[in-house]
């Protein structure tokens, strides 16, 4: 667009915009995205977790300035955060992030007060959710799961246009189904959690407990994977994993249909009980394992009931690193939309 | 209400009423429901399931004529189906019903077109999560699930105030989330789905196993239920174990102890990923075992995550056999209402 088109857009005041942050407990990104989910600018910073609330509230208003200059042809219609932790629904509490050792923090009003601009606040992977729906894989979908396997397993879901909330605004935490009764403890106090059994913190721990096992086949796994010499337990990863099953190591690759087969049956209870139309896979574990994606689509189709079956379209997530400031920004432009 | 208040009611026009139809493939039912959910009059017959669609849209309209009596003060404002079978949403067509042996009937237009009425046709369990929402243990809450467990397990999910139907209307297929990846063969082709562990055809399978390998302790469990001389297999039910684990026999109560399991999993998967305000609980296994409610209730706060499990009640279905026509009824007020 030239410089006078735009102008003339400004000059209209149809410029909408929005400033999207995504805050996690290492880094904090903030981004300005447009009304078609582009994003024009960003900053991003380790996270000043040591400040408290105020230091962060300090830390977002700083670089939400920065990204709205002095004479902006139009200001921002708003500004949302996804948190890596729970979020009282109407407020904007953050009731507990363990990321960010917060508890019953007033987030929303405070970073209002602070920046003299509406701002709207959620969970992080939610979302990340509203980013890949609006601007991502599930554009135009209705009905849609998106799953995110990274360390954990996260995810959100829309059912009939509208992102589910729940009663207490938890609706999506899909790592917590349970899908082996008989299953390995998860960290969440409950055994057989789908992410006790493909999320990335458990793909490490059933690798370190192979090679304890048989220690020939894991030095083998661990050289494949570009390992040599004596090796921490912490250098056994999701990553090392995948890296070694890409070489052909045996049990990296058994461990990979294990997860594989714990992959197909948790989403295959989510289609069943969600019925999407879309279910978009995303996260690190998704991304280092690209080979899974199909294997989930047939597993899924040939697993689930037909009725849900059928309509099912099993698609990689889009939006990678900014689904979590697009979502955010998408969310401020639909809360705060005239 | 005197008959002189119920005249001038009716003379002003506001006696709003409608007709709820649960139809299976044993029995159908119709009864006249008013706006408040009470049921004034039914029929139920055995249904007409050799006379083909035509035979079953006979039935159905000689019976709801029977309720719509000559001169009545107000017609029905319309008539709701519960339906044992795929629905497709918007058209009312009989995708498939196994129990009718029917495959793509346009129920909807059809019955609309004998009756002379508006009709609106759903999915047998939805009908009757619809009934347990608005006039059952589900009164007044936006955010539900309910759960029936019976020969099979089915539900319905109420989400910010809605009921979900997903992408192709088979949303709430609760009994093939997978609880036990390993778990034994479901009728739905995939194993170890919620339904073969927990419903009713799964604990008399589970019986009839048990009782194979320990044949003394499986005598002991038939006395205790009230059975004794020659047993086939059909004979061992659900009901049976029931009665034996009620009468003390310890192999039922080891089954029950293992469906209590099942059920806590299943429940969790389903908290945790809808996050609901309540856990509504009925069918002929929960009716048959009332003291797994208790049970479920307390493992589901054991093992839910905190923040899902602090706001769930969890409470027994109230309608019991009347849900499917209060909720077909309620559904066909909610629809033709002006």
């Amino acid at each position: 667009m030239s410089r006078t088109a735009s102008t003339n857009e400004a000059s209209r005041g149809r410029e909408i915009w929005a400033l999207g942050v995504d805050l996690g407990g290492t880094k904090v990104e903030v981004a300005q995205m447009d009304a078609q989910g582009a994003i024009r600018q960003r900053l991003r910073e380790p996270t000043d977790v040591g400040g408290g609330p105020d230091g962060v509230i300090a830390q977002i208003a700083r670089l939400a300035r920065a990204l709205t200059p002095e004479g902006a042809p139009s200001p921002p219609l708003g500004l949302g955060v996804g948190v890596a932790g729970q979020i009282t629904k109407d407020t904007g509490v953050v009731r507990f992030s363990p990321n960010l050792h917060w508890r019953e923090v007033p987030f929303r009003d405070r970073l209002q007060a602070a920046l003299n601009l509406p701002v709207v606040i959620t969970n992080d992977v939610r979302a990340a959710a509203w980013g890949e729906w609006l601007h991502g894989a599930g554009q135009g979908a209705e009905d849609l799961i998106c799953l995110f396997i990274g360390t954990g397993i996260g995810g959100g879901v829309v059912s009939g246009g509208r992102m589910l909330s729940g009663c207490s605004n938890t609706a999506g935490e899909l790592g917590h189904i349970t899908i082996d009764l008989h299953g390995p403890p998860c960290t969440c106090g409950h055994r057989g959690c789908f992410e006790a059994l493909a999320g990335g913190w458990a793909i490490a721990r059933r690798a370190r407990e192979a090679i304890n096992d048989a220690p020939a086949a894991g030095v083998a796994l661990l050289s494949a994977a570009g390992l040599t010499g004596p090796v921490a337990p912490e250098d056994v990863t999701a990553k090392v994993v995948a890296a070694a099953a890409r070489a052909g190591d045996p049990l990296a690759r058994l461990i990979v249909d294990e997860v594989a087969g714990a992959l197909i049956a948790g989403s295959v209870s989510l289609v069943n009980a969600f019925n999407p139309c879309r279910l978009i896979l995303g996260g690190g574990v998704m991304e280092g394992l690209p080979e899974l994606l199909p294997r989930i689509e047939h597993g899924v189709r040939q697993a689930a009931l037909n009725t849900a079956g059928e309509v099912l379209a099993v698609l990689p997530a889009r939006l990678h690193n900014d689904a979590g400031v697009i979502g955010a920004a998408t969310l401020a432009l639909q809360t705060f939309a005239a």
